[in-house]
């Protein structure tokens, strides 16, 4: 199986590389608009071959779509245009609602499959990209009936390849769940970054206090607005609800602070520890 | 040396382990209201006697004081009161200025020093203990001028055998400063898992989404009450003023959402971005 990439990064290369490892392709096709990117995923052993937009298309039997959310959502029509009945495409976005609504008509949606694999780092790029990155991880297939079965079938097998535990639900419903489970994490970690840089002057102090605790908390605020800021854009009116209730779950603790209620900080405390028992 | 711990948990169990491994004591003395740690930290090798708390701190050269901040400032008035000059009493609470201001006049203040090692995690109890807990990590040294030279130098000593690198302020500054860098990330933590659990009702699709990401910003809300509230509740001004600014930064990713402006969206978070710079 010939396999085209397009966005040969973090998550592009990783794929590449299981896929490599798994013999699941004879040959991968690097496809990227960022010429340093390709030259990297090429050295690195991760893409066999680079090509232009349309050869790479036309020549795969799968196109794996892994750039930037309203990017694949623009692209998506054009390279559905360019492939026939044979050829099965699949993107990686963190946001599904937007693209699955916007090739709803297309003559060559049965070819298309919306996925989303629960991964990502606050790193990018060719070199961050690692072949075992996915393993034990979830993945989400949307609207799989608006798919063909055979292309469906096809993803599937991507994804045991990958070591993912699959989940179907709808593109509405992924796009409510992740702005709860892992949209919101990225604004909260960004605003602290800001916080912390605004009142801690003194960066030598930063770096030399940061203690485990901090450093996870503000990990995803190294994740770069190029992939950020169109999810946010693609998935506003969830990321705004949740981003709301995350400001009154805020100001219930500064309440009890500034009410010298130690009572009912406790409970909030409490409530959250529950996130022990899900998470284990 | 003779060592008394007060308090054999996750922190006070931790170090037991490591200056024992160091030989810097040829016994350690566990004292505990917990029944239950003290048999735990003695079945699993990290104390090698148990006993009274007057017992227990009239016989150790060192003593320290490893519990929750509100109880170890309320202790340490009474373990002054019972040691003598050749004796030294460190404790290790996350806030610093009201345990030094309430001993500022004792007549054995000389004997104490006010410490802080910059580590955590969200577990509790002996069997979270482990040796290696604070390698590489931070510690503070606060009001060094107010503790005795042979006293500092010996708890220098202790820092040194942690494998900790040692920072020297006064207390206020190091609660202002923990405020920013430690306890805000808890509050955000907290929060994030109270909104989750809010907005989420679908337990089994947190637990199956949940990404790397959300888990690891969500970590610290695992963090048990009877350690959080008193700290925040003896930092209580610091924490609030921190808060504030951070629902301010959050509200500036609302606003910038509501109003579609997706220029300031990208501002707001390439300044996080500087965060990489300064934690590597």
């Amino acid at each position: 199986m010939k396999i085209s990439i397009i966005g040969t990064g973090l998550i592009g290369g990783s794929m590449a590389l299981k896929l490599k490892q798994k013999n699941l392709t004879s040959k991968i096709i690097g496809i990227d608009k960022n010429e340093e990117h390709l030259k990297e995923a090429y050295s690195l052993g991760i893409i066999d071959h680079y090509s232009s937009l349309e050869e790479g298309v036309k020549n795969a039997d799968l196109i794996i779509l892994a750039i930037p959310v309203d990017a694949a959502r623009k692209l998506l029509p054009d390279i559905l245009n360019l492939i026939g009945r044979q050829q099965t495409v699949m993107d990686v976005g963190s946001t599904k609602n937007g693209i699955v609504s916007a090739i709803r008509k297309h003559p060559n949606r049965l070819r298309y499959v919306a996925t989303h694999p629960m991964w990502g780092t606050e790193n990018s790029g060719p070199k961050a990209a690692h072949k075992d990155a996915f393993t034990g991880k979830a993945a989400v297939i949307c609207n799989q009936e608006e798919s063909a079965p055979d292309a469906v079938a096809l993803i599937q097998k991507i994804y045991a390849a990958l070591e993912m535990n699959l989940l179907y639900m709808n593109s509405k419903d992924h796009d409510i769940h992740t702005a709860y489970i892992s949209h919101i994490s990225h604004i909260t970690s960004y605003a602290l970054a800001n916080t912390v840089l605004e009142k801690e002057k003194e960066e030598d102090t930063i770096f030399q206090l940061a203690s485990s605790g901090f450093s996870s908390t503000v990990r995803l605020a190294k994740s770069h607005p190029e992939m950020w800021v169109p999810i946010f854009r693609q998935n506003k009116e969830n990321v705004l609800d949740v981003l709301n209730e995350h400001i009154s779950q805020l100001r219930k603790f500064k309440s009890a602070l500034e009410k010298e209620n130690y009572d009912f900080l406790e409970a909030l405390i409490l409530n959250a520890n529950k996130i022990r028992d899900i998470l284990k």
